[in-house]
């Protein structure tokens, strides 16, 4: 096939679940093509730099969906592990994620194209993760119910105040990405590469090299340093729900950080300004990257982001020239 | 990336349902898994005589459970609509798959990885299919239920004998497949692309260019066929139930087809040889990549695959030179 190479920069940019589903939605297909719709009109200012472009998102909401519904059907569907549901979402997300951004693009000359992959990411039997399993998955459950679970299906339960019991399971890092040679030539061919929904299907290898699904949940942030720095991009964008990186974060001393060296971002991280819930992980992933010789990361939310693009608005850290 | 082009010949497999879930089971994942490796296992023929490869994927029983799962939790979680759930079989199959052929490459040398993408299907707004309905989907419904679906979201359903209501969805014709480029690259740089699966997420295309899916259901093997033309495959793989096409299907005058030519194929077509719900649209698959320019069709099943690659088994078709 005759195809032309895109000459922008290569950038890789992770989405949280808002890009689907807003607080106080209630997850219809409506509101998942209108949110997806308002991203890709954003993304749009980077088309419009012409960059070339790979793209991962979040899947929390749609994977506890899926779940819930695994849970009420059970006497009549067999449920699926966490790894084959993650991989819904990377169906499910992608298509109405390429589907917005090709409706933006229709117009666009010259032609470009959107694909979604199923991506699968490695990880480590031995990750400590695997000993502390922290992220809550799923629908709230009643006591007796919950224990069930662990009987039956050896799950790890945790209490939350107030609301029930809840599943949670191991979130290890990142090592490779199974499929990072096909999305990055697609990617430099100029078609918009969706990869790594939900921050990949988590895989380990076996001692016999055999991969095997893991049920666990992989940080989407991580991920995208890892495609990032794989695929050699310069610039990694952290799209999140605030503007900035705030040091000081949640006190009366809190103010935004507008741009800083990543030995800057590191001295701050070891003072622990940012929470390990919220910011940490995405501050954590602005550090891999850039340590792997990444340029430059944006840490912004979506409507600031042509704003940013253009040096007025969110947190930059700069890394090698 | 520095990626090194495989050089055999490019073929496009289809192969149904079976790859994943076989008559008779529950559809667990130790089910999906084991025969997604005999398939994988089969596979191995091909990529043996260095064979560029497209595999598409049936995803009926699997979009039946979802739409069951959908029905049994409607209370509790928003329902997807059906372009949405095929594009969910696409990441869970495609995953499954992915990580079987990986399996049984992982000693192969050179190195071959594997991608599933989500593929859109393009279908014609005036398709006669949108006018009559033939596809049933989904669960069984009682009388009542069903007629509630069709007051409140506007199904078509069917009765059938003795077992319930069912919806109806249209099977419109594929007319393009949008990722059709970055399926071809990747196939042509040596990697295993998964595409299409369950015939692709159908959409169309409204007067101002833009996408919107459509709750129908595109026949994989039409899918297939377009699609190896599109890239330029020489050869179209139909896997089945059955080891060969047959004329006079079913009488006692049956008699399976070794080789024949398109126009041999063509003929029998026109003297309604090939059921219109089983080997009818298989036939008219390799008659339509056929008539587009493609060489050799090869229509069997999964275990006589290696033997029909030696002219052995199954039914060959030929087309142009």
């Amino acid at each position: 096939m005759a195809s032309r190479r895109a000459d922008g920069p290569l950038a890789v940019v992770a989405m949280g679940g808002h890009a689907f589903m807003q607080k106080g939605e209630r997850g219809t297909i409506q509101e998942h093509e209108r949110n997806a719709d308002g991203v890709a009109a954003v993304l749009m200012a980077l088309v419009e730099r012409e960059y070339r472009l790979i793209i991962t998102h979040g899947n929390g909401p749609q994977v506890g969906s899926l779940l819930t519904q695994q849970e009420l059907a059970g006497d009549e569907v067999q449920p699926m592990p966490l790894d084959v549901l993650v991989a819904m979402t990377e169906g499910s997300l992608g298509y109405i994620l390429q589907q917005a951004l090709l409706n933006r693009l229709r117009h666009h000359d010259p032609p470009r194209r959107v694909v979604a992959t199923v991506t699968q990411v490695v990880v480590d039997p031995a990750d400590p993760a695997f000993d502390d399993p922290t992220k809550p998955i799923g629908p709230f459950l009643q006591r007796d119910a919950a224990e069930a679970k662990v009987r039956d299906l050896g799950w790890e339960i945790r209490e939350e105040r107030e609301r029930g019991w809840r599943r949670v399971v191991p979130s290890p890092l990142p090592l490779e990405i199974l499929q990072h040679q096909m999305i990055a030539d697609a990617a430099r061919e100029g078609h918009i590469v969706i990869a790594g929904g939900g921050g990949g299907i988590p895989v380990m290898q076996e001692a016999d090299g055999r991969f095997v699904g893991v049920e666990g949940v992989v940080d989407k942030d991580l991920t995208a340093a890892v495609l990032a720095s794989t695929v050699g991009a310069s610039l990694l964008i952290i799209l999140t729900a605030v503007p900035n990186v705030y040091r000081n974060f949640g006190t009366a001393e809190e103010e935004p950080l507008r741009a800083l060296t990543l030995e800057e971002l590191e001295r701050l991280a070891d003072e622990d300004h940012f929470p390990p819930g919220s910011m940490g992980p995405k501050v954590e992933a602005v550090i891999r990257f850039l340590r792997e010789g990444g340029a430059r990361a944006l840490v912004t939310d979506a409507r600031s982001l042509p704003d940013a693009l253009e040096g007025r608005a969110g947190t930059h850290v700069v890394g090698r020239i």
